[in-house]
């Protein structure tokens, strides 16, 4: 959301992706389709890639989603290169787009150390993307922007408000509860409310 | 199917991965699927990624396969950054299956100018995945075989024959007949029938 009305800010007419990868949350999707009517983008792909058929995370099998708080380790809710995933399918619709650039909301601070979220990856993958494509080979390739990439979480919901943006139109939990609302012990949800409580203490 | 074949001969327990990406030879996942079958491989997935939706290539929109022989510039059949997310792909079920290697049979001699068929391409991939993953953080990356990379079609065809296989079990036509016949014009017919012939000279 931040990363769409940024771009948009920098004078960009923005297409959206979304990838449909039978993610446990995939209220998410919701939350994208309201936030692209919201931005008013004319251009929305939801994207099916069924990653349960892989399994091996708990966004994505019948693996139980950690709660007792943010560790040290890569935990069981990275699913296996799916940034890589992600960025590479936006690389493909860009090419098609002749888009100038791919934005993705990657955060390397106040995270959970999934290691698709950090600036080596991010400069890997646009090395290989250079030369992965026609566009790359002819000097076109698209630019990755990582707005949200050194910001703390605070500093994301601050940007957020200033774009004029609701925190709220946003889905982070991993493990909605049955009657649809956040879990609030997983990391994503931990992360969050620890964001928008120092937000709120900055204001 | 000389990948296939070829790891396993050097030792490899082989797990499958086709994509079902909207081509326009979707024929080539039934040749597939009786590959795997006659290869006794115990592990394969079809995954359906549907490219239609980005469109922008002769494979997966509504734009004629070139029938006039194979030229100097990267054709219209190629399908943007196609094979950097097969191999993405196959790079998040190797993580699970905890894999020592993604085979992928791109060739980069007989072919049509695909960006994502050369070396190079191969190279910056393999680094990108070293970073992507929680295995490549690790030191657990797999590495990317190319057996056929630098093998004339003639050299394919020879190698699928000492290694016990039919080249009529695979399937290379882009634009199959109403009788789900080879067309016998696009490049990749004619790829593969002037390797076959090579091939056969040489017996």
């Amino acid at each position: 959301m931040v990363c769409a009305a940024s771009a948009r800010e920098q004078g960009f007419d923005v297409a959206a992706l979304t990838i449909d990868y039978g993610q446990r949350h995939r209220i998410e999707i919701d939350s994208a389709r309201a936030i692209v009517g919201r931005l008013g983008i004319a251009r929305h792909i939801v994207l099916p890639l069924d990653l349960r058929a892989f399994g091996g995370s708990a966004l994505t099998d019948d693996i139980e989603v950690p709660k007792g708080g943010v560790g040290d380790d890569i935990p069981i809710t990275y699913v296996p290169a799916r940034n890589a995933m992600f960025l590479t399918l936006a690389l493909g619709w860009a090419e098609v787009l002749g888009a100038d650039a791919i934005s993705i909301g990657v955060n390397a601070l106040d995270y959970s150390g999934y290691p698709d979220c950090r600036p080596e990856f991010i400069a890997a993958w646009e090395a290989m993307a250079a030369t992965a494509t026609k566009a790359g080979v002819e000097g076109r390739r698209p630019r990755v922007l990582t707005p949200l990439i050194a910001l703390t979480k605070a500093q994301i919901v601050g940007e957020a408000r200033r774009l004029g943006l609701d925190p709220d139109w946003s889905w982070s939990c991993y493990d909605p509860t049955a009657r649809a609302e956040p879990c609030g012990l997983c990391d994503s949800c931990r992360l969050r409310a620890k964001g928008v409580a120092e937000a709120d203490a900055l204001t």
